[in-house]
């Protein structure tokens, strides 16, 4: 069983660690991480916020971050009378959750809860700085069993021997479906195709993989046909940003080509992730459309000249017949029967 | 009509261009073009061979500065006695040839076809570097009607308005068909493939259509798919290291996957060049595995953590039926027809 206050060291390897200890939150610097490890350490909950908008951590990441932050600021209040500490929490919740635009309303889900936890906590006269952090650890290792149970499903369609094919980086689900692949006894290497603009193929993925000891290929994402032509690859999967429920993946651009490459060559693709409620079809996704300077450089160098245009979708969308299918924590579902995981 | 010493300004948009003027060969400096334009003077035609060797020019480049170098050597010995003058230029012609071991062959080619123009120009006292250069310009500028033809017959297959794809460079044919396109009234887009890991298409294919005034859209190597699904793509088009007479094409690598989009996306993919009768079937080529450690960087900064590793297959090999037809200079032809391309 993983547990996230067991697994420090585990989790470090993949996730955008936040942590909370007496007085401080320390967030791993996801913006130089893998090329150096380091930390940026808040000694005030408005510091985390900073972090966040400051893009410190990513993904997954302020979410953690924004738990810990509610426990820094339960410890920065720990001398203040209840009512005062309770306001206190609550603006604390606010100026958390409203760290990033765009990430508002799934952040103050998280921090609603730690101020409700805080406030029981005041109650009770217990120490609130504690009670938000057990709580905020609670969440996260449920949060790693689900992934886990997904990454046990995902596992077993492993070969015996064999490569498995990423795209991008499925953060928490690449570590953990290596390590069922290693329980399971499969003798797993790993192809990352390196995901332009921003490698994160290269960097993360192939970073992780590599710390938990497996063999690493990178390939620039012109090179899966070859690969596959020459029986290299025995599998992609790949995780998703959304899931529609009628069977479309949105994910990483370049995730639609591998798996037409996939269909193509008979190679299976299997998506990890839940079916999201809020798109019931596909056609409530629109793609994002990111700054398009960004494919004229590489690692910061520009590559074309100036006057040559960019375009640079986010994500693309893969349709379901594409997809051998969606793994998730209750088992493996077909793209064309996903509604039945929310009355399984 | 296109001719070499007329269009010194057009070639340079796509060229690797050498050109001899009395005493000195002028070689654009291809290891930083297009982001600065700069010449490397030769003053002897050793310096030429150094040249050669250091790769101030590539892939046609090598050939033309051959010639250009017997040129010089030409200029070199025009006060020897004839005897003298015709052994110096013998000399010359192994010094170039041999400036780079894999295309002696080739190289010999050239330089034997120079060394038997000086000779009758020193047996009929004519100056030796003059002939010399208008012999090697007589070459290249056959290449270029050879090429045009090419360019012709692949541009008439553009559509009215569209958009057209390319992968890596295919130099002078790039320039050339688009110049055809623009002839023919046609309301041609271009979008350029990136390329990795050298970013070809980002730096060379699309600084070349840029500068002849086309509408240019550089796409990483992960978005093609994204760009078909779209209905950004009306064709795409690749030049050929090699196509052997059976009617594979083998190219940069990457060509292979696009084929297979255009497959799926219904879209046609034309190939530019002749087949080699140096390889009857497949089954002679082998691909060329280069530097891994190039696939592990980009615009020279590392992208992965040491003990990641990568392979770097050059080119990969497009099977006949993803083919919608070979270009070249007397039609188009069927993948599996190839050898009438001989017999015409």
């Amino acid at each position: 069983m993983i547990r996230a206050d067991h697994d420090l060291a585990f989790m470090l390897q993949y996730e955008n660690v936040a942590w909370y200890e007496q007085g401080a939150v320390r967030i791993l610097d996801r913006r130089i991480y893998p090329l150096r490890t380091e930390f940026v350490t808040c000694h005030h909950h408005t510091e985390v916020a900073q972090a966040i908008a400051d893009m410190v951590t990513q993904s997954a990441g302020p979410y953690l971050a924004a738990g810990m932050g509610m426990a820094l600021a339960g410890w920065e209040c720990r001398d203040m009378p209840q009512a005062e500490a309770s306001a206190y929490l609550e603006k604390a919740a606010y100026t958390l959750s409203h760290a990033r635009p765009t990430t508002v309303v799934r952040m103050e889900a998280i921090t609603s809860a730690c101020l409700e936890v805080g406030r029981k906590a005041l109650e009770e006269g217990r120490p609130v700085d504690e009670a938000i952090f057990a709580h905020t650890l609670e969440e996260i290792n449920n949060k790693y069993l689900r992934i886990d149970k997904t990454a046990a499903y995902l596992a077993q369609q492993f070969p015996a021997h064999g490569t498995v094919l990423t795209q991008c980086f499925g953060e928490t689900i690449v570590g953990l479906m290596l390590r069922q692949a290693r329980a399971m006894n499969k003798d797993i290497k790993v192809m990352c195709a390196e995901t332009r603009p921003y490698f994160q193929g290269a960097r993360l993925t192939a970073s992780v993989a590599y710390d938990q000891g497996f063999d690493v290929t990178v390939i620039t994402d012109n090179m899966p046909a070859y690969a596959m032509s020459n029986d290299m690859i025995d599998l992609f999967t790949s995780a998703a940003d959304a899931i529609s429920c009628d069977g479309h993946v949105v994910n990483k651009v370049g995730t639609l080509q591998l798996a037409i490459l996939c269909n193509y060559y008979g190679l299976p693709y299997f998506t990890t992730g839940a079916p999201d409620k809020g798109h019931p079809t596909i056609d409530s996704v629109k793609i994002e459309m990111r700054d398009p300077s960004l494919v004229l450089e590489a690692m910061g160098v520009r590559t074309a000249k100036e006057g040559v245009k960019a375009i640079y979708p986010a994500f693309d969308i893969t349709p379901p017949h594409l997809i051998s299918g969606i793994v998730t924590n209750k088992g493996i579902y077909s793209p064309y029967d996903l509604n039945r995981y929310f009355t399984d």
